[in-house]
């Protein structure tokens, strides 16, 4: 089943075939033309993969040998590498500085998102005193709770279960499956990917008489505009006082986020990244995937933390740090070299410090 | 949306505000009371946070500078601390050990979790052989299988899915989004938060005839009495044997369980943390986060791992190990320490061993 | 509710007890029979907590004394302890090679899956154009969006969200909850656990005028033949061209495959695993549990990777790997062993270069 990789714009849902000329193309991408301008495009591939009316870029100067071989109608490509682009036969060439960026600007005008049909389904659960705003779409199955409130053209897809109080703000969208418990409060055009889970209770238990026992958690969880959340990803509510996502931070699938952790703004938390109970994450930081911030530590404005990075202290703003336990960067490659020769040094050493009595 | 963290009992879903005078927190955590009794609150929130109904708590010395910007009308404040909370001018303060745990009496008093409404949602589809019984609350959409059976007062919320023949135990509390499949056992009064797997079938294949042939599983998961779940975790069932979850144990938010895994009671097991198949881990242990533990060794009674260890091995009982891989805590703290020190050595021992042609 | 761990065929959802005669196992895993080929089997146990209607096997020289206080009506031995069996009293043995293995041909004899009843439940949304092949079942409150296709035989369980345009194979199998985002395609036979996310977006942005923008994703994710994927697992789409997870592929639970992922035919990838971006996995790899493979890699054919491992750089074909950064396994193995022994060294090597001024 997978065969070519043509992209059907029906299978990415959109209305239809959409179609640019190189010209348009670069007047979307503000870049310079060159070649035949009223070549037509209409789709995006890889330059491996493309076929005659699709439009590919040319991300650096490894990959211009498969201009040679490549079918695209045009080319996206940097200054530096427009003559390699003109050399290899390209029909059109659009010269623009970070071609793979200029995206941005091709990808909707040649794949429309599927329009949302405003309409709250006939299976929907509505509860008492829940409000919605106008033009909002909620899916099959979707249960709004008691009090709850969607913002205007809010889309709340299928099997989605907003609890009792929630509010989700203008544009938000919600894709199936995804929970909010009561204590979740989602900003306007937040994206809660499926399988989300918003304010469930934090990790906290107090051992006495015997057991385990279950210290309620009555914080919120709060995720602030424009925040995009992956799927199956876990926030927690606080315990007493919130959980916040900032305004803008990404957040990829499988992430944890713990009790009364604070991220800051237009912060970027990859893939499986687990942050415990209390953590500070400043504006505009930047954890690669499967790291773990231990509770309670600061990781400072900008900083940056490889994957795999296993965090005990707080991380000075504007430094990358990796390893486990995490250390510099520079200190932890260090280190990492020294340990790599240690073996051949080892019985040298051991020789050396018997003779000396050492 | 973040503004003032004050928490409004009716985002927890309460019935309104409650309030209680500083006495009667007092006699509720059986503390002494100082200053003015009759002061009331009708909240919970940090000392930083809190308003003039709040009641707060002086968690450590080292906050006790936040007692003098604070407006919380009642402090719970350790003895060692009582003079400074008296000096910080806080209207009420009631001295107790341990002001945190107190707050196990307190919060459940002003924030009254919402009543659950016993009753089947009409959407509910309740197989045949279902046994349903008294005061459940089956929430809408969900699916109760052929011949489960669901104990007293038990809670099953929104799309949840019990498979065929699932018992579920009295009193406990499945969130939106649960599936059991056919093979959970599940015990009174468990918590099993949204998104969470039960008796799924375990990762088990054999290599034959150019493929991996699956493996059936028919063992069951056993979830036993007062065992909490965290959101989108995974617990395997067995392949011929269960898998168990002892009594009292609390696991942690994406949590993987594999199958024949037996954990025992009153663990701690905390955010993706992964244990592979047929691994024991004895009563009490803790794992902290994004543990990882290899297949059939065992974890000793009320052994420690910290947070990312690589357990490849039998950890003894009552130690605490840490690491990749996993060693006695002390044994890996000290070879992170000299690790650290070796870029510096390194150049020196290589002229030592170059000049004494080891 | 553990008890005794003995399985109830009915538990497993079968139709009601199966047995064999000794006879009956021998010949159906082609094994040689010795002792009383008449004794009968309804279930399987491990020894030792195997009943007298239970067939068990002998996993390894190690468990021998386990025979002696069985109760294994049955017992599976490999020629090499076929004569400690006998020895043990047990009443009948079928001697055969890999005797775990040969449980393949047993389970299923014992064990019948449930049988599948075909149908769409009255409660399924089925969308405009969306084709259903024949006999499928579609359980309740599920949703097939606008022109999707179910292939013959496909059981989609309750809540699932199947998305327009998506195409799920012939006797594919999807488990209560899943989400298939338009631009999913799903073949043959494959199966997806409780709470897989297939083809959501890829986490892909580009930081300009403030802001992380959402580069969109238009490329499909393709789950070829017979590929198993396990719960709460998520699957990104392509962000222009596909990614893709090989035929014969299985995925454990809470594993994550970034956009543009290209896994091979037959891997096997453990729990909680994490492949970032345009990685490569050939066909034939093993990753164990909590492996992170860092963006744009390739891990060559039936290269292994243990538990935890941090990949960095390309893995060269038929290679094992292990640690962070991932080097050769034996590689790894010595610099651990290195580093444990540093600590006792590293005082008389500060005390040598001292000594030598160096």
């Amino acid at each position: 089943m997978t065969g070519a990789a043509r992209l059907d714009p029906s299978v990415a849902g959109g209305e239809g075939a959409r179609s640019l000329t190189a010209g348009d193309v670069a007047r979307l991408v503000g870049g310079t033309l060159a070649g035949d301008g009223a070549v037509t495009v209409t789709g995006v591939a890889p330059l491996d993969r493309a076929g005659e009316s699709d439009v590919s870029f040319l991300a650096a100067a490894r990959y211009a040998p498969l201009l040679e071989r490549s079918r695209a109608a045009v080319v996206l490509v940097s200054p530096d590498l427009a003559d390699a682009a003109a050399a290899a036969a390209v029909r059109a060439r659009v010269v623009v500085d970070r071609p793979h960026e200029a995206l941005l600007a091709v990808l909707p005008a040649l794949y429309a998102p599927p329009p949302r049909t405003p309409g709250v389904h006939h299976t929907a659960v509505i509860g008492t005193g829940a409000r919605l705003g106008s033009d909002v779409t909620v899916g099959p199955y979707a249960v709004i709770g008691d009090g709850a409130s969607l913002g205007d053209r809010a889309w709340v897809d299928a099997h989605c279960v907003v609890g009792a109080g929630v509010s989700v703000g203008e544009d938000a969208r919600l894709y199936p499956g995804v929970t909010l418990y009561a204590g979740a409060v989602v900003g306007r055009r937040v994206i809660l990917h499926s399988g989300v889970r918003v304010a469930s209770d934090g990790f906290g238990y107090v051992y006495r008489d015997g057991a385990h026992q279950k210290l309620p958690h009555v914080g919120r969880c709060v995720v602030e505009d424009d925040v995009e959340v992956g799927a199956n990803t876990t926030l927690d509510r606080g315990s007493i006082d919130d959980t916040v996502i900032g305004a803008g931070t990404k957040i990829d699938n499988l992430v944890h986020v713990a009790h009364n952790v604070r991220v800051g703004r237009l912060c970027l938390i990859m893939a499986q990244v687990g942050i415990a109970g209390s953590v500070r994450v400043e504006d505009g930081c930047v954890l690669a995937g499967q790291v773990g911030i231990a509770g309670h530590h600061t990781i400072g404005k900008g900083a940056r933390l490889a994957a795999q990075a296993g965090v005990f202290g707080d991380i000075p703003p504007g430094e990358t740090w990796s390893g486990y336990p995490a250390r510099p960067h520079r200190v932890a490659l260090r280190a990492q070299a020294a340990l790599f020769k240690l073996p051949s040094l080892i019985r040298g050493i051991e020789r050396l410090l018997g003779e000396r009595g050492a």
